[in-house]
């Protein structure tokens, strides 16, 4: 299938952009300033990059109404140039389109629903019970569980995983290897040991969510794990059970949240940080990567925790002092007071 | 197939717990003080929610005894009743069943004896030589390897993969993704070039084991990787090679533990804590979320070493100041006698 | 398949090492100088364990000249007993050897070509236009997307899964859930919502690389991301869109590396170290285990930032006062110039 291609003014009008030159020029394809070629469109977002304007070989370009007239290239002018960027290359690349159908050896359980427009790959399975909607894609190896629920135009990547129950909005991306509602990490201590506690909940995932490879979310205990629609989570998360992630909050890579932590709406987590259980993140938080977050966050701000690197050495000499910090000011408190008196004398 | 119900005196029979009120009382299903109805049984194991036995709409409620007085409700009194509560919630929510058999296009290697009331779903694989225990239970898409022991009632989810030769005792169960027995991280530098050593030893799993999801636990170098009875691994975690790990010790999600690491029985790993290589750690030893152990702990108790969140631009201040940590306290020092010296003078 | 055998004086042709003693001792495995048992050879790298070389069992030895003095069993000496080991070590466990062949149920798309000598197990897939060369394993439940190149003697293990378009070198092994190629997580907010980018890159790994279990490589946005040759990753590792991997570089488990990064040549990266993003780390760089690195290194050298471990008392008295560094800080200033004008005085 070749690519679609578009006239500048097709996408000016589809990103609400002011087209700027001729309208008629022709696109293809995405790139960036420095390495665009004819038929391409390439963006400016950051002003330090503003003197490639006069070098690049794009066709058009993407700017903001200050960086306009940086240039003469045909352009689309708009007040948010990375995400015209964003909603252009996605129109030049639109998503791999799958022929309808079931594969020969794909299974499906008893009752399940599976709608004609939707393809369930090689291997794929779904469970007796399951609704699988409209353009739903199913990559090769992906295991649906019973009763689940795929909204439509869902797409689920090879040998991932949701269990009995979940459900999942419309337009999700759940890629490889995710495992999407195993069960929350619960239990209880009798005399040394651990009684498994049944998770009786199930993972509910809004609309447009995306998964990352190898991303888990674990149902809920009793209520459910809930991720409102638009959440992004990059690879390799973990979400315990019962969190609740609030719409459109962006999670980056190797990220651990423990069980029945709520994160706010339009939040963004740096990648690598740890956020322990029971926790309440408002929304509009921003956590660093790397940190570590022990204490619920009750305003909208830029949160950070993280040791500081440095030559080994220099870490091996002054890391010991990190525990004698408490020793350190009361030392500290004790010259004041002694400098005082002296001074007093 | 309903679910099964019980009579509060069933319940306390089996729990070892006093029933208290009507042993008649009929129970279908576990619910919080806060949520529960008519029919459910809740519990009590946190004092500050005592005010909601007033209110709670449970049939019945568990607790311990001196919390028993404050309520007229039909009741299983108990010293462990967070414990007592674990069992009522695996009696009233057993595994689900599953009907024994092989699916048709489940494939099974030469010579592998598969018990007839074991469960090998769609697409599963089974390699020569393994033994699959009375009434395990394998997920559609879950890959065993060659010569590969699975115990009586172990239950192996969807695309989780045991590698060849390893054993996985009896009533474990091994969440979607898990891998089981990969090659462990060895290899030796030749002129900067890296030689693998092969990894001969394999991964052997006690009884009631709990691997969770996209969980991970390499097969030993010479010697085998073993993780004793009872261990409880939460998702996301990576056991590295000839490590072992006592029994009933549980560890949360993203724990990292690098190899040849002892791990002793009881202990608590808490979330996203790393663990460095060769480290030996005491019995009953809590490692708090997030730190990282550097050093063998030869005594029981509770560990931690995390770095304190702050507003950005506070650690943008403070944390400057760890790397001259050595510097303040060579000054203090210096200070101290500088005053002691002025003082005596 | 019996095992290999080989007499000393074949290994030690074939490791480049002198052969001192019966060089037609026949070996039969590999062991520690403390396990080892008749037909073995063992290695003394560690001049701590040399005490051994006086009880060990072993029929032959891997040492070093200075070591060589105190055993009089047949051995290998060489200047790189480690290395000579690790090689002797995959001489008597090559790896195991399939029968070529394409198993009944694995499925291949349509233009695929699959070399006569390579091995596609049960319920694998490969999809249109790859190309999988000469003798490549794939094991069961392995997906292997379209258009992609699989080198000669690479290795994919169970259920992990390649992307479109993606290139794997020669000689690579790829452990069981690994995913290799998923999206980029790159998005651009636009009034609050995320609009995703097309990630059109691919991911490159180049030859001898080896992947852990459950690892991440994620497909770059525009350009590809690159693994040079020789680049061995453990499990549980996560590499953002467009990082570059320098040759020879080994990176331990659960280390994650943000968007962007490039690593250098014969970096040695702990386990659970995260880099950000847009960051360069020049070659022959250790970074310790647990270490956060959010600047780029331009030198060679051991670099380290770990928050040290307590007891959780001790840390609890300890950890508010990193939040006070400077004002500390600037107390311990405040007190040098009282002390230094009293003393002027």
């Amino acid at each position: 299938m070749p690519a679609p291609t578009f006239t500048l003014r097709e996408l000016g009008a589809a990103c609400g952009a002011l087209v700027e030159g001729e309208g008629a020029t022709r696109i293809r394809q995405i790139g960036t300033l420095h390495a665009a070629s004819a038929g391409t469109i390439s963006f400016l977002a950051n002003p330090k990059y503003r003197h490639l304007l006069a070098t690049t070989q794009a066709s058009a370009v993407i700017l903001a109404p200050e960086d306009a007239v940086h240039t003469t290239l045909p352009r689309l002018v708009t007040e948010q140039p990375y995400a015209c960027y964003a909603r252009v290359a996605g129109l030049l690349n639109p998503p791999r389109a799958f022929a309808p159908g079931v594969a020969p050896d794909a299974t499906v359980g008893e009752g399940a629903r599976i709608a004609a427009s939707a393809t369930l790959s090689a291997g794929v399975h779904v469970g007796a019970g399951s609704v699988v909607g409209e353009r739903v894609v199913l990559l090769p190896g992906a295991v649906i569980g019973e009763r689940v629920l795929l909204g439509d135009d869902t797409r689920v990547y090879s040998n991932a995983v949701v269990y009995d129950d979940c459900v999942i909005g419309p337009r999700c991306i759940i890629h490889a290897g995710a495992v999407i509602g195993a069960d929350g990490f619960g239990m209880a201590e009798d005399q040394g040991v651990w009684i498994k506690i049944p998770q009786l909940g199930r993972v509910v995932l809004g609309a447009d969510v995306e998964v990352g490879a190898n991303t888990t979310i674990d149902r809920g205990a009793l209520d459910d794990t809930v991720l409102e629609d638009g959440v992004k989570l990059d690879n390799q998360i973990q979400i315990a059970h019962n969190c609740r992630i609030g719409a459109h909050t962006a999670i980056a890579g190797c990220v651990g949240i423990a069980g029945s932590t709520r994160i706010g709406r339009h939040c963004k987590i740096g990648g690598a940080a740890m956020i322990i259980g029971h926790l309440a993140i408002a929304d509009e938080v921003v956590i660093s990567a790397g940190s570590f977050v022990s204490k619920s966050i009750t305003k909208p701000g830029v949160y950070t925790g993280v040791y500081p690197l440095a030559p080994h050495e220099k870490w091996l000499r002054s890391a010991p002092h990190i525990r004698q910090l408490e020793e350190l000011a009361d030392r500290v408190r004790e010259l004041e007071k002694r400098l005082k008196r002296n001074e007093g004398s």
